[in-house]
């Protein structure tokens, strides 16, 4: 904007001409302003990486750095929506009303069991791409980094049991993930034990996994349920995992601890009591598990595609990163660095394919 | 970002510092993430430009173009929030949880008289800088702009009649700071003629406007108020002032005729009728007015001293749009022109000191 007639162009009179034309057909917006690729990483601060519920204003940093994630992996344009409620209804109401600002809406940090029923809500009155990344982001990679796990250590198989530790909005999502991707022995874990259709202190999507997960019928301890098991998966609290019961578990198992920023066990510990395969959610080991592996591609690809996100779309991600990463495989490099652009693009590329199909 | 190292202090772990921080001292979210210099530009769409209430989709295009003015003039990151809310409750509510989002708000494009008091109830809750554009800063450019023509044509003083026709959310806030600015005699009109305390069909803003103006207790059309005016402002309606119009003002009037994208009158019209000074809101004419001269400025100073937008701010803005143009005052460049980035500085500059006093 150098001159006067820019400046008449971009704002007014001319501006006028773009009102006018998204008056006549809504859709315009999308062709003739910069909406479509303007994403809000949105959340209320209730439950931010592991520090809890810490607010809007103590929360806004992490946005921002997921806003930098956004536009450095996927040159979407992010901005930090803080949402001041923690009762549903009013969260839901206040996000439907901005929702005309934004092209795409990341959730972010928000509270289980509130994130489901927030998420279910607002997939359903927008037609906008929505996820709530710590969700489905974190299952995807999961899931990606499951796949190659189950190459590199084949004794294990999507057959053998799977313990996930942490049963919030994480947690459930991956177990989720995973059945949809064929694993079919999964035994969830929280802190009162075993998740098992016998308890009665479940909400109701917990009644629901008990239900769907746990076919060996499994109760009590976090050690009784990974005695035997094949692979841990951590979405819990430092320390959790000790060396005592990865040595229970079957042998060559797969470690995934990611609790940040000290996971459940330290690699070397994991590695000392047995484990073939170590993962964290750390960048400064080896094997990191990350949902920036996946989201900036997935909302690529469905703000490309106008789609909403659904469930062909997170395994045509996971497909993406596990074919990129192929000839690259090995047990230190269970997946591609985040900082790789083309992994990026290649999750795109992977997620309009799906969007479209 | 184009390190590991950087990942891990822009995001996860280094990320978590911040937000400890933030909860031990909220302060720190001015210093410590980009919210401070984040500013959103807020609208429902109820009065668009000329065209009215087209609504939150229609009317993305002004707030986008307004964002690029506020980077542009004040290096300010500006996004555009449209409310899909009419009803001032809602609106003000959905504003509010989102706020600790910004490190400003620029209201814009919201029908009278909904916005007087959406304006201020958000001026009361929120303690960040707040302004209705439409009314102040349009107000505080036309203050600048009569200073200049009362310089120019000094047969006119601050006690001579100025007709304001339009008495939506730009003609009130004209009237008020034209009286802080010292104009004692002031006469509104509207769609049913001038404002007078004997009307019985005024709402409660034009009820206490219509008491603090029209002195000489004129009643009648706008023909009746401009008849021996020394000043006509216009924000309302192409074609509104005729020629015989003009013709029956004082000798030497001035007409700032500020209808957009067509102005009351046009100026070789007006000059032909007599006037000797016409300004319009078009860049395509000599002597623009436009609020752009001031909006920049205004909140680059409010946000550099996180100070709530004043009338001695309002003011401070007014006198330097005057002084920095006074040596290239003349009737064919009443004010700066908006492409100047020089002036939108020196609107900072004195915004901020006056804050600080």
């Amino acid at each position: 904007m150098t001159t006067r007639q820019d400046l008449t162009l971009a704002y007014t009179p001319g501006i006028a001409e773009v009102c006018k034309l998204i008056q006549q057909d809504p859709d315009a917006v999308n062709t003739h302003t910069f909406c479509r690729n303007n994403l809000a990483v949105i959340s209320n601060g209730t439950a931010v990486l592991g520090l809890g519920n810490i607010g809007t204003k103590a929360g806004y940093p992490v946005m921002e750095g997921k806003a930098m994630l956004f536009k450095r992996f996927a040159n979407i344009d992010a901005v930090p929506i803080m949402v001041h409620a923690t009762d549903i209804e009013e969260f839901v109401t206040t996000v439907e009303q901005i929702a005309d600002s934004f092209g795409a809406i990341n959730l972010e940090d928000i509270a289980a069991p509130a994130c489901f029923e927030i998420e279910e809500r607002l997939k359903k009155s927008l037609s906008i791409p929505i996820m709530h990344d710590d969700q489905h982001g974190t299952a995807v990679v999961v899931l990606a980094a499951l796949t190659n796990a189950l190459q590199l250590v084949p004794s294990h198989t999507k057959s053998s049991r799977v313990v996930i530790v942490g049963s919030g909005s994480a947690g459930i999502a991956i177990a989720k993930l995973l059945m949809v991707g064929g694993f079919t022995n999964i035994v969830l874990v929280d802190s009162k034990g075993i998740i098992s259709s016998d308890r009665s202190d479940l909400n109701d999507f917990k009644q629901t996994l008990a239900s769907q997960t746990n076919p060996e019928k499994l109760s009590g301890s976090l050690a009784d349920a990974v005695k035997g098991a094949s692979i841990f998966i951590g979405v819990s609290k430092a320390g959790l995992l000790t060396p005592e019961m990865v040595t229970s578990m079957a042998p060559d198992s797969i470690v995934v601890a990611m609790a940040n920023p000290v996971p459940e066990i330290m690699p070397d510990l994991a590695h000392q009591a047995g484990a073939a395969l170590v993962a964290t959610g750390r960048s400064d080991f080896a094997n990191q598990v990350n949902n920036a592996l996946a989201f900036p591609g997935i909302f690529r690809g469905a703000i490309d595609t106008r789609s909403p996100i659904t469930e062909k779309m997170k395994l045509a991600a996971v497909q993406a990163i596990v074919e990129y990463h192929a000839k690259d495989l090995s047990r230190e490099m269970l997946l591609p660095s985040i900082m790789d652009e083309a992994v990026h693009k290649a999750v795109a590329d992977k997620v309009r394919e799906a969007a479209r199909a």
